[in-house]
């Protein structure tokens, strides 16, 4: 008898209401973590100065981003400010299979999407530690008009409401806190029981 | 909006097969996360030189023992040469609801009994990597006979098998990586989201 944990990666979904700090606290947990891979997204907008193919983004002209939709090559997408965004299937499935787990740092909207396809995924909410907390964090990045951090804190409050449909809860008291809830969390499912091999011999 | 981890603590069972080392990653884990709380044992066996009542055992007579299977105040209990030792529900309930987590190091058949009393336990099974190596866990302490080895050994085999009824497997490759697994499982389960208090205000 042998007993090993599995090969295969997870795909490890973090996501939260808009504001809560889903990329700083990625961009740590990439710093901390660098057996980690980042899910690349397909994009029909233009690369900037420095971006590379298959490393910051998969560009794609619309043409063959719709196709990529109709041909369901997307666990997720969306369109933004006139562009398609979207998660291409390959890139994650592959990853996966090679024993990665792959991170996506998603909008609650891009989870649900992702959760369809993906029901074995590991779905993480971001939280702030309060509504005042969350008022703070958009004022403080100084952009935004009243209007818009009414609005956006508006948005928010809906977002809370995707949590029932989530496996972990992470609150953003501090975002070296939260990084390592979210490392324990990985390490975590990796012990679940279902995902260890036992083997004669 | 506010949202908080909840108050109350986890119970947390670590169980395996006989010569795995739970004792040894269990001193490591306390040694490493001082909020865990141990879980204190009652026995009719006579105090030691040194153990204090309440501290390294609640002592009982075996009368008083026998009240308290009677009570259902014990989950789990079991009799060894000639003593009767069991977990108190009392001192593991009233830790939980102060909120500190509990660890509960035990035999395979005493966390089965465990599970039927706290099905929403944390149970943990601890794997040697191999049998082989679980040969010379027990070959190495040297004070056991050939007959007694295989004894163990086939013991051990047969214990494997519990491994079905427990939520997580952790593989003792090496102490340290088990400690700090074990660690990992417990912050993520504070963190599943039916643990999540969200309060207004």
């Amino acid at each position: 008898m042998k007993a090993n944990y599995q090969n295969d990666g997870l795909l490890i979904v973090v996501s939260g209401p808009s504001g809560v700090g889903k990329g700083t606290v990625c961009a740590a947990l990439r710093e901390k973590k660098t057996d980690l891979t980042y899910s690349v997204s397909a994009t029909t907008r233009q690369p900037r100065e420095g971006e590379e193919h298959g490393v910051n983004y998969f560009f794609e002209t619309e043409t063959s981003f719709k196709k990529m939709i109709q041909n369901e090559e997307l666990i997720e997408w969306a369109q933004y400010v006139g562009n398609y965004y979207g998660t291409p299937r390959r890139f994650v499935e592959d990853t996966l299979r090679s024993g990665k787990d792959v991170l996506l740092e998603i909008d609650v909207q891009g989870a649900q999407q992702v959760k369809q396809r993906f029901s074995n995924g590991i779905f993480i909410f971001l939280l702030p530690p309060s509504i005042d907390d969350l008022r703070e964090r958009i004022v403080g990045r100084g952009s935004e008009t009243e209007a818009s951090i009414h609005n956006r804190l508006g948005a928010a409050t809906d977002e809370f409401k995707h949590v029932q449909y989530y496996d972990y809860v992470v609150i953003n008291d501090r975002v070296e806190a939260a990084c390592e809830r979210i490392d324990a969390i990985i390490t975590a499912e990796h012990c679940k029981k279902d995902r260890i091999v036992m083997m004669n011999g």
